[in-house]
C-alpha cells in the first residue's frame, strides 16, 4: 500500500444501518430499517415553487460562493423558531450546517482530543458515534431507564468533554424525556463542569403534546443545540444547525471553513423562501398526523403479531419503536431471517457503545405505510418463529 | 470557560480571504480579491429547466436519503469525463463531495496524523492548508519555478503522507505545469513513495489549448485526483469530487458518511440533469471566451499602470494573476491603501506555508469586467504610488 493510513482511520467503519439499507433496498423488501421520512411529506410544490422563485429572483446569490456562517435570513429564522420553543438565542449563534451529521462532525473537531472521554446514552444514535470516532474519544455510555439517562448514572461521565443526548423521541429508544428529568441531568451535568451536546432533529414530530423545553434553555452556555430541518422538509437537501454557546462559536465556524466553505447557498434560499411565511405551521401537523396513525399502526401490528416475552415502550413522537426480544435471541442473527420473509429492521446492538443488548431491534414506522407496516410486522413475527424453530 | 478545545482547534484558524471578502464586501469596492466566478457564468436557464425537471420526475428520489458515494449517473458522468482527459477510472472510484474542499477535508482526515510531513508547492492553495490543518501536519513546502514543483525539491518531503499540487493553473500562482514536468515530478514522487494529492479546480478554464493529462494518469494508484463543478456550473451548489485508488476508497467513503452522511441529492440530480447531455461542451468554451477577454484586460491594465519593479507571468487559463511588487514592499500593508482607493486583492503571504513572500498578491480576473479591471488595476497602482509616498 502507497499510501499510509492515519491512526484514526482505524476507528472508521462502515455504517452498519448504511450496509443494511444497502440490502434492503432490493425491490419488494419492506424496509422498517432506516431512519427515513415518508417522502409522501416532501413539499414538493413548495420546492417547485421556491427553486423557481430564488432561481428568477436572486440566481447570481444562490449560485455563488457564500458566507461559511449561513444564509442570514435563515440563520434569523432559526433563532426566532427556537426561542418560540423557549430557547433564546441571538442569528450569530446560528451556523448553517451540511446536514446535522455535519454539525456532530464538527463538534467532536474542535471539542475531541485522542483519548478525551464523551459521554452518550445507552443505547444512542449511531450516527453521532461515526461521527465522533476519527476523532479518537474514549466514548462511556450513561445508564438510562425509560425518561432518558439516570441523573445519578452521570458521575461516569466525569472529565469528559461533552455529554450527548438526544431528548426528544430518541434515535433508537424512541423515549422522550420529561421535564423533570431534563432538569436533573443539566443541573447534574452542570455540578460536574460536563457539557452537553444536546440533538434535535425529532422534537417537532410530537403527537399529543410538546416535548419538554430544550435542555439548552436551562443552561445555554454549557449546552450545544443541533436542529436539522430533515425530518420536517426532507433529508436530501443536506440542511441543519448548530447553536452554540458564544464562546464557541469561532472555532465551529472556521471548522467549518476547513470542512465544505458554506452549505450550498441554493438550498439554503430555497428552504428559507419554503418556511418563511408560516409554511411549517400548516405543513409539520400533516406530517404528526400520518406519523401518529402510523405508530398507532405499528403498535397494532406488534400487539397482534409478537409473540409473548417482546416488550416496545410505545413512543409519543419521533419515528421509532425499540423493541426487547426475548432474553437469548439475536437480533442480528434473526435479519437473514426476516429478510427472507420480506422485511429488514436494524439490530438494536449497533446502536450500543458499550455493553450491547443482542436482544434489541429498531422499527421505523415512518417510511412506509400502515398496510405495508401490518405485513412487515407479520413477516417479523414469522421470521423469529422461524429462527425458533 | 466550560468547554475545554481539542489540541487541534490551535490550529484552526480564520481563513484570511474570508475576513477580506468580508471587509471588501461594502458596496463600492472592485473587488479582485476572491476566487468568485462571473455570476454571468452561472447557467440560471438550465438550472431552473432542471430543478423542475427533478422536482417533477424524481422528486421522492431528490429529496430523500441517498448513498454516501454520491448519485451513480453523476459518478458514471465524471469517470466518463476524465477518461476524455487521459485519466481512466471507473465510476466506483468516484466519491461525491460538497464542493473539493469536502474532498481536501477528507483526504485529511484519511491520511494525516499529528506531526505526519505533508508536502505542498510554495505557494500553495490556503484553503487546502486550511482543510488539512486541523489533523496537525507538519507541512513542509516544494521549491517551485514558473513550471511548477522542481522535481529535486521533492526530497524534502520524503516521508510525507502526501504531495499536495494543484498543476492547472495553480491558485494562487497562475501557473500550469508542462507535461515533462508532470512527468517529472511524479516520478520522482514515486521514486519517493511519496502519494500526490492533485486538485484541479481550474483546468476546464484554458484559454489557448488545453492543459496536459493529469499526473494521475501516470501513477493512478498512487494519486488522489480532486476535481469540481464550481468554476464550470456555480460554486453555490457546492459539488465536487474525489477519485482515489480502490485501496483508499473504503475509508474515504466512511469518512464521508461520518462527514455528512451524503452531498444534496437534488444538487446531484439537478447538476446531472443540466450536463448530460454535453451541456458542458457548449457553456465551458463561453466561459473560457469571457475569462481570455478578462485575462487581456487585466494584462493590459498592469502593463499601462504599474510601476516599475513589479512582475507578473501571464496565465494561459484559470482566474488568477500573482504579481511580485518591488523588494521590499509588504502587500499586506498595502491593502488598507488599496481599500480606501477603492479596491481590493488578497496579500500573497496567505498562500506560504513558511518563509511568505510579503511582497506578493494575487488578484482574480474573473468576478468583474474589463472596464472594472481596468479601474481595479489603476487604484492599486495609485495605493502603490501613495504607500510609496
Amino acid at each position: 500500500m502507497i499510501f499510509q493510513m492515519a491512526r484514526r482511520a482505524e476507528r472508521m467503519n462502515p455504517s452498519v444501518i448504511r450496509e443494511i439499507l444497502k440490502v434492503t433496498e432490493q425491490p419488494g423488501i419492506i424496509s422498517l430499517a432506516g431512519g427515513l421520512p415518508s417522502p409522501d411529506t416532501f413539499p414538493v410544490e413548495a420546492m417547485r415553487a421556491a427553486s423557481e422563485k430564488v432561481l428568477r429572483d436572486t440566481p447570481r446569490e444562490a449560485l455563488q460562493y457564500a458566507a461559511s456562517e449561513g444564509y442570514a435570513p435563515l440563520r434569523e429564522w432559526v433563532a426566532a423558531h427556537l426561542a418560540a420553543q423557549g430557547l433564546q438565542v441571538d442569528a450569530t449563534q446560528v451556523l448553517i450546517t451540511t446536514g446535522s451529521q455535519q454539525g456532530l462532525d464538527l463538534v467532536g473537531k474542535v471539542l475531541i482530543d485522542a483519548g478525551s472521554g464523551v459521554a452518550v446514552e445507552r443505547p444512542t444514535y449511531l450516527g453521532a458515534l461515526q461521527a465522533f470516532a476519527p476523532y479518537e474519544p474514549e466514548v462511556v455510555s450513561v445508564d438510562c431507564d425509560d425518561d432518558g439517562p439516570l441523573p445519578a448514572g452521570l458521575s461516569v461521565a466525569r472529565g469528559a468533554r461533552f455529554l450527548y443526548l438526544l431528548p426528544n423521541f430518541q434515535n433508537p429508544s424512541g423515549r422522550c424525556m420529561s421535564a423533570p428529568r431534563r432538569a436533573q441531568v443539566s443541573d447534574a451535568a452542570r455540578a460536574l463542569g460536563l457539557p452537553i451536546v444536546e440533538d434535535n432533529p425529532y422534537g417537532d414530530l410530537w403527537f399529543d403534546h410538546e416535548p419538554p423545553p430544550p435542555l439548552a434553555a436551562r443552561w445555554p452556555e454549557g449546552t450545544v443545540y443541533l436542529g436539522s430541518f430533515s425530518k420536517v422538509l426532507a433529508p436530501g437537501l443536506r440542511l441543519g444547525y448548530v447553536v452554540a454557546p458564544p464562546a464557541l462559536c469561532p472555532k465551529l465556524l472556521q471548522a467549518k471553513q476547513a470542512a465544505d466553505l458554506h452549505t450550498p447557498g441554493f438550498n439554503q434560499r430555497v428552504v428559507h423562501e419554503v418556511i418563511r411565511n408560516g409554511f411549517l405551521n400548516e405543513h409539520v401537523p400533516t406530517i404528526r398526523a400520518r406519523y401518529q396513525a402510523q405508530r398507532d399502526a405499528m403498535r397494532a401490528a406488534l400487539e397482534r403479531h409478537m409473540p409473548a416475552g417482546c416488550h416496545w415502550n410505545v413512543p409519543v413522537g419521533g419515528m421509532f419503536f425499540w423493541v426487547e426480544l426475548p432474553e437469548g435471541t439475536d437480533a442480528t442473527a434473526l435479519l437473514p431471517h426476516a429478510v427472507k420473509q420480506g422485511m429488514a429492521f436494524v439490530p438494536g446492538a449497533a446502536f450500543f457503545a458499550d455493553h450491547a443488548k443482542a436482544n434489541t431491534l429498531r422499527l421505523s414506522f415512518v417510511t412506509v405505510a400502515p398496510d405495508e407496516i401490518e405485513r412487515g410486522i407479520r413477516m417479523l413475527a414469522l421470521a423469529l418463529q422461524e429462527q425458533h424453530a
